[in-house]
């Protein structure tokens, strides 16, 4: 099997599709942000890296709070209009009739259409380059009732997608499931 | 539409199915990665979050370079071998029958059958309590010829996975095309 090198990129599969919240000069903005993940487990951290001009950074840094929302599917178009624009021009919170709420941090927005809200304070931001890395605690996790299954968060109703590159940009839903994790590798051998 | 608050989670859909590889000890080993992400664009840089005991953490930090492999459905049983069981006590590129070959960088161990690989060079650790954020900046991409069209990274054919939680830990294949990216938003009329 050959392989091609391609120079240093960007090029992992699948990007998240979040939509990160701040409230700039006190007004809620959000944008989609494709370059994040969990970055510790205890006490729970999550990254997004956001380009520095950005106009949610500016409320980040502002609050040194900010929020991820994670849409479904039913909520593409909105997400890639959050992407699309720069709150600096438009009011995204009106043009996409998001409902914002505020949970436990006062400083930060969350849009109630998202099944999942998260709620974070900044513990570090990075200039890496082109992007600030913003490194947040998670604070507060919100999870819509209707998304619950016994009380548990049910990936079948949250409904999330994620975004792709190359050949065309693009949002995927999820599709099957190939196999229960912390299982199917036990049917390989160990070498003991 | 009520919201139940869940207490600061690590609750985010879906996670990411990386193999994060280096030499301890001068010889391979994987591990599974669900936290990570792109981190910054110029120069690319990405991040994965291990937690601070795990045995490829201690290569890692040996070389101070690490490889990110994105495998294809097909690879899922050897993906969640990689996270069930310690390189420290397996021999799993033996186990997985992983073919591991080098690219730009000595220490960086890459698997073949995995159909895009990164070398990475480590910028950063943050300890951020219970894992090591690694930032590795990346300097070189392989994609496997096979999954190329054209000459340009095929999604279809990479066919990658993500990893999900909550109601249950498992494993999920790429689904339908929702929309396009940096297009459907256009539907939306700006409040300018």
């Amino acid at each position: 099997m050959g392989k091609t090198m391609l120079g240093p990129q960007t090029l992992i599969y699948p990007m998240l599709a979040f939509l990160v919240g701040a409230n700039v000069d006190g007004k809620p903005n959000f944008m989609a942000v494709a370059w994040g993940g969990i970055a510790n487990g205890e006490p729970p951290m999550i990254s997004v890296a956001i380009r520095h001009k950005r106009y949610t950074l500016k409320g980040i840094k502002q609050n040194m709070t900010f929020s991820v929302n994670i849409p479904s599917t039913d909520m593409v178009k909105e997400t890639d209009y959050c992407g699309i624009i720069s709150g600096a021009i438009v009011n995204k919170t009106k043009d996409c009739q998001f409902k914002v709420f505020y949970g436990k941090l006062d400083s930060v927005p969350l849009i109630e259409q998202c099944p999942v809200n998260l709620e974070c304070k900044v513990v570090h931001v990075l200039d890496l380059g082109s992007h600030s890395l913003v490194i947040g605690q998670i604070e507060e996790t919100h999870v819509s009732d209707s998304c619950l299954t016994d009380g548990k968060p049910d990936a079948n109703k949250i409904k999330p997608f994620v975004y792709t590159t190359a050949p065309a940009t693009q949002y995927q839903a999820l599709g099957k499931v190939v196999a229960k994790a912390f299982s199917i590798g036990k049917e390989l051998k160990a070498s003991q």
